[in-house]
């Protein structure tokens, strides 16, 4: 079905300037197909926001052409957005067994399992979605049951890694499939679309077995302590490590956070998990074992101030308090902008006795250099598209092509929203559609923008004064007030000079205006605001916001 | 001067929960002796906050049994709360030259030269303040003429290292005093206060003279590019090897940025950068010369938002703009917390085309695990007392100290405020001075706490919502409003409606109050806030602040 003239359109809705937030569609004619549906989290910037989700306008607007959305991977990076998109747009759903079950639980939790058509595909399944196809072959991630793509598209083949890492020794299942992504080069790729987030380590990403042994070996030395273990809930083979050395170590298992109890109850049941009778207990049995034989398997590896570890090391858990003696292994390493809040926990572990493992129990789940070298002479791809990784990490990834012998003009450094048209004679960006993140704020999707934003910015930084007045209609007197209102400002109490001089400033900015014969409110407003503002800042060096408020009687 | 049965007191007021602000005071008798006046930069929490410096009411209410102000370094976590404290206490300052110089800069600027006396020592120079005498010995950090002190005190020897490292070929002067050291450790040292920054790192710190080769490799290869290195303006041997590669590799050299402007200038001034004729430029004249002759030496290695290398990265720089081909070195690594800033302007340079080196141009300026046993096996201390760290590294500290033999009741872990009674027997924390962080904001020091930095947490987070409303005085009628103003809540513009709404739940509650005759005006603004906060949270799941304001006429 290849046509060397036909040309097929990739579109990455999100994932490539914000970190998470993976998808991307893939249009021929009349059929659009959509790999993965994240969300990422907020940036620091992001003053009082939940969650980032991709907008789907172009989807949309699009709707009668969508025939279904693929997933590589259950983290919520690749599932996280599914309930919003799912509420706008009715698509089927193709993914693996434990990605599925772990689509499920969001499914359920928002009311849309009734409506969402959800098909479960293996590891080696080619599935049709009119005018493509898209071949799940099996890969290694720090989540079982992740699958590479292979799109076959009227232009030609395109190999989308997803996550992945090669590893030749996992926890569940196998090595990546090697041999299949060997034959699909064989065969010609037009295009590879390849995970670039850890571009810039040499050398290969260990096993996740290696884990493993280190966690043998700390249980083994850990003596009477009582053993915690913070990781990533979605990390099952991780999970499946610990439960493992704790078996062996003779040691029950408390599954602790509301994630991790989700993802080990789904794992379990799908048998991704695998756990002997009589080793997982209730957090209520604990007191029935000497320390020496629990472990506590919990979230908060990224030192996230409402997860259960947090909760433990700022003494807020109700429920099991940090003591001397303990044992506390973080199995995870900080994502970029969590390292001072994971360090803080850290020391607050240690203020109440604790000893905290922080190195040597965790493996990335990406591949380094050697592996995607690896995934290269492979695929033998004519065009590559470096996808997952900070901009600098898709100019290194271009970089490391440049190296292989691929023409500069062979590979793809694409923006979200950029409509790429790739054929095999070669590809251009020939349009844009919206794809600027949604920013979420408890139930409102999209009603946080820049200009809210920009006022959570400056009221965070230097706080607000509020100036309210009454004035009579017609004649402009001041029948109440001036009063001023801080808040966030100054510790009021010891300032009563400055808020007492702050009214005598506006005091006499109202009179002047009165003198000035000033009638239009918003030019006296913006008087009040602006002579309150110089004064403030004379006295101060800060600019608080200022708002004046008149009311008319 | 030694007696058995004295004891010191050893009170450190900043430098062991947060990192930075390092200031310790040592009193015995009719003597007080202060070590350090630093500063520390906000932690993510202290919105809008600039500075946090230490509270010195022990100091103040002692004014007079001080008898100077000994500083180790010239580094802001150091000398940078000197001009706050001597603008309450008038105390002469001993430090070295370059530290001196450093200092000085700050006095200028807050106009306190006049007042302040100063006196410059040497590195083996020993001063006497009445009941202690203070030696200044010779060690290695990332600025020259560090020192390390030795603390004679009836009560014994205390040695305090100060920041430091071991460099056996330092840039400029000469290894760290490693036999004074042991000559001082040989008559018997009361303790040891020992940096802890690096106790976490095995091995040896490597020597600042490796950074030299790796800046001459990288300049050798840089062909036609310009090139900008960042890093810390206070790394004067840092500055150094740029200008010696520079000059080798024929580069003129700009020196961009306020603070690189004034430490280069007073380094050079006091002798301790050496600058060939003909090798610095202005700005202005980079422009008649081509890009493979020019080296720029900014700040902001830190991704500091104003800093220069930051100003150029996001195009808002007036001067210098990044361009393809230009050559990023990062040197330097991030402070913990810094990280994600600091990729951010990396990938802002990759955007315009910029090559960045951020890795291998740096070595700490602290001492690793081997470098801390030096000391103890030189010094042979009788007590331990950890400092330079985060409470984490302290132990781990202790640990070491454990390992090489030490008693665990010898090794101290004090916090700040704590009074620490130290004599030859043994020591104990005998009380507690005020130690709690000050923080300056603007011209504001100490008007900003806890129930300032809370409403301005709450106000990033959700904003507020003002309620608005004149009654008249005796009836309690209402004149005007309720009016609902909103910032940093919603956009409006597209939440009209839930602005509506929330006026009429508002005038409701008003309604009710009426009704029931409540004229206690405080209990209006509670029903009034309580019955608003409701609505919104059932409508958003937000709880912005919300601020009741009634009006009388």
């Amino acid at each position: 079905m290849q046509n060397n003239k036909a040309k097929v359109k990739i579109i990455p809705l999100g994932g490539l300037e914000q970190i998470g937030m993976n998808i991307t569609a893939f249009e021929y004619g009349d059929t659009i197909i959509v790999v993965d549906c994240g969300l990422a989290f907020p940036d620091d910037e992001m003053l009082g926001i939940d969650l980032v989700i991709p907008d789907v306008t172009y989807l949309k607007e699009n709707a009668a052409k969508i025939k279904g959305i693929v997933i590589t991977h259950g983290h919520e990076d690749h599932i996280g957005s599914l309930p919003y998109v799912l509420k706008e747009l009715n698509i089927p759903i193709y993914a693996t067994k434990l990605t599925m079950g772990l689509i499920e639980n969001k499914l359920k939790e928002h009311n849309l399992m009734k409506t969402t058509k959800r098909k479960v595909v293996k590891q080696g399944q080619i599935i049709t979605l009119n005018d493509f196809r898209v071949e799940f072959i099996r890969t290694n991630h720090s989540i079982a049951d992740a699958v590479s793509l292979a799109i076959y598209s009227p232009a030609g083949i395109i190999v989308h890694t997803g996550d992945f890492k090669i590893d030749y020794t996992p926890v569940f299942g196998e090595v990546a499939d090697l041999q299949r992504l060997s034959e699909i080069g064989k065969k010609g790729v037009l295009a590879l679309m390849c995970d670039s987030t850890n571009i810039e380590r040499p050398g290969f990403t260990m096993s996740e077995s290696t884990v493993g042994k280190v966690f043998d070996n700390i249980f083994a030395e850990a003596g009477k302590s009582r053993i915690i273990v913070a990781t990533f809930a979605s990390n099952v083979d991780r999970v499946q490590q610990v439960i493992s050395s704790a078996v062996k170590y003779k040691r029950k298992v408390v599954i602790e956070g509301r994630s991790m109890v989700n993802v080990v109850n789904t794992a379990t049941e799908l048998g991704y998990i695998t756990i002997p009778a009589n080793t997982v207990i209730e957090l209520e049995e604990m007191k029935n074992y000497p320390d020496e034989q629990i472990t506590i398997i919990s979230t908060g590896s990224q030192g996230e101030p409402m997860a259960a570890l947090s909760r433990m090391a700022m003494n807020l858990h109700k429920k099991i308090s940090i003591k001397p003696g303990d044992l506390v292994i973080f199995s995870s390493s900080p994502i970029p902008g969590n390292e001072k809040t994971v360090s803080k926990i850290i020391n607050e572990l240690y203020r109440r006795g604790a000893k905290v493992i922080h190195e040597d129990a965790h493996v990335s789940g990406h591949a380094c250099q050697e592996e995607i070298k690896i995934i290269h002479a492979l695929v033998k791809p004519k065009f590559l598209i470096p996808v997952h990784g900070e901009y600098r990490h898709l100019i290194k990834h271009k970089e490391l092509g440049r190296s292989l012998g691929m023409p500069k003009e062979n590979i793809f450094i694409i923006s979200n929203g950029d409509v790429l048209e790739l054929g095999d004679e070669g590809g251009a960006v020939a349009g844009k559609v919206p794809a600027e993140p949604i920013l979420v704020d408890g139930l409102g999707v999209g009603d946080v923008g820049n200009i809210v934003l920009r006022d959570r910015q400056l009221l965070s930084k230097n706080g607000l004064i509020i100036i309210v007045v009454t004035l009579q209609r017609q004649s402009g007197i001041v029948l109440a007030g001036p009063d001023i209102i801080s808040r966030g400002f100054v510790y009021v109490r010891e300032s009563e000079n400055l808020i007492e001089e702050a009214r005598k400033v506006v005091c006499n900015a109202l009179e002047s205006c009165q003198n000035k014969k000033i009638t239009d409110w918003s030019k006296i407003k913006a008087v009040l605001k602006d002579s309150l503002s110089d004064f403030i800042w004379k006295q101060t060096k800060r600019n608080p916001m200022i708002l004046p408020i008149i009311m008319e009687v």
